[in-house]
């Protein structure tokens, strides 16, 4: 079955789409500033589960994957739209509400004004469509194609946390004060970190880890034509706890929506990454399309195992 | 229960969104141009059924009701996102190849370009959320909320032929070159029209004919705190042929989906609309909120009946 990248790849080449392929298209605003512009489309079953989390904790999370995107491209962000449909005993219950309760508590947080959207009776299952724009300065946005071989790469924090957060939900444990739960529904957009990167021209390519590590670097080196080593997985501590070492390394690794920060770096614009919240976890080769992977004193040839909806 | 108008009119106000009201959320761009944006989201079984449409006139229906509020505020397409949400049966066939094939005549008819979106799987049902961007000339957006008391208000064209064609298809008549089941499925934006007026200066306020005339002048009266009077009722004449004069002069009245402009003009502007495809058909009063109807010699005071989703 066609996975939705290569679905991507066949439209984009076949209508002649430029503008598709990164976690943002970019757009020409002004004389100093580009637009970027994201959509994020949450479908209840697939994405989340009411069960699972509160209406609250779904509207800030619909906000934060779209402000990911925009952090991913070095951006700030600045309008939001929210389409959703919703099924009749969400809408006659305080759901609503709530999520718009939940989506507005973090959109202050980042000075995104909601300006439009749509709202829609649904079947039975609850869809959202988050989209957001940003603004960054002409010519500046972060893309996945600027990386080199010899380019140090980098993530902004562990990595596991929400995909394992996932497979405690699924064994039926509902505890949304858990730390990795709490990663899996809450996720928390990197914007701070995007800001200091895109201010000091440190970043040469990046991209959100939404369908992860391994899935997402490839993304990087496919658009950039490289390839990238792996030396160092930084495995989210608290996995420890509840998972053997080798199902935590494969969260860290193939696990999707920590939304941390994938990004590449000149070798001579590292030192300005010293006080910034990241870690250096390979380099950039120019092995095309190979992801190597160092464990265990052995190296292995990555297979890219992240999150494919079909 | 709340509709989706109230509950709008709540989180207007609970967060002061401004910019949310129109056809449209009208964006500053750069010192000559204004932006705007909007979405619509289509729901399966609420919005269409598969086995009455084509894929391709799904495609084309879900950008041209988003080209229709670009219309609607004056403006010129640029720029469309698409987020579907898409079961796994229609992933698998050649629903998706098909639904972009129709999306793309009518972007190209257009010079609309596809920059950005989500493709998620859906549980069952499928959702698409279709987002279009659109220029315009700064400050000459054209607004829900201009009309004055004394301002003629016109038609871009005849009305009740999109509702009539779906109760032909409710009726189980699924004839997709019936004129009638043509409005439904495929509805065209008035673009053009929207241009001269535009261009001209004709208009003083202007929505498209999306939940039905009753409604959508509604939304103009509340806006422009004004009130109506309709003398004529532009009815399709196809729909003499299958329905009664009272049920047509309902659908009219009352459908929805037509994608008509409904507008209104300062007197002194009325001439510079002979040559353009419209229709006068009544007048802005001072009566705020109450839309009059001269119909067989007599007036009724009119009850928006127009669609609602909830």
């Amino acid at each position: 079955m066609k996975s939705e990248f290569e679905f991507i790849q066949n439209i984009k080449k076949k209508y002649s789409l430029n503008l598709i392929g990164d976690d943002c298209a970019v757009l020409p605003k002004d004389d100093k500033t580009d637009m970027v512009i994201t959509a994020d489309m949450l479908v209840e079953d697939i994405d989340f589960r009411l069960e699972w989390t509160t209406p609250e904790f779904l509207g800030q999370k619909a906000l934060a994957v779209s402000l990911s995107d925009i952090a991913a491209m070095g951006a700030e962000p600045k309008w939001a739209m929210l389409s959703i449909a919703v099924p009749e005993d969400s809408w006659n219950g305080d759901f609503v509400d709530r999520f718009y309760i939940g989506w507005h508590k973090l959109a202050r947080e980042f000075e995104v004004e909601l300006v439009g959207g749509d709202i829609s009776r649904a079947p039975d299952k609850l869809v959202i469509d988050s989209i957001v724009t940003g603004e960054v300065a002409k010519g500046r946005a972060i893309l996945r194609s600027g990386a080199r071989a010899g380019d140090a790469l980098f993530v902004s924090g562990c990595l596991g946390g929400a995909a394992a957060g996932l497979r405690i939900l699924e064994r039926g444990i509902v505890e949304r004060t858990n730390l990795l739960v709490e990663r899996q529904l809450r996720p928390f957009p990197r914007l701070s970190l995007s800001k200091d990167l895109n201010m000091n021209s440190i970043v040469s390519s990046m991209i959100d880890i939404s369908d992860g590590l391994s899935s997402d670097l490839m993304h990087i080196c496919i658009a950039s034509q490289v390839g990238a080593r792996i030396d160092l997985l930084p495995i989210d501590e608290e996995l420890g706890q509840y998972f053997s070492s080798d199902e935590s390394f494969q969260f860290a690794l193939n696990g999707g929506e920590d939304f941390e920060l994938l990004f590449t770096s000149r070798p001579e614009k590292i030192s300005a990454l010293e006080n910034l919240p990241a870690v250096c976890i390979g380099e950039i080769t120019p092995n095309v399309g190979i992801i190597e992977l160092i464990h265990n004193g052995k190296t292995e040839i990555l297979q890219p195992k992240g999150y494919r909806h079909f």
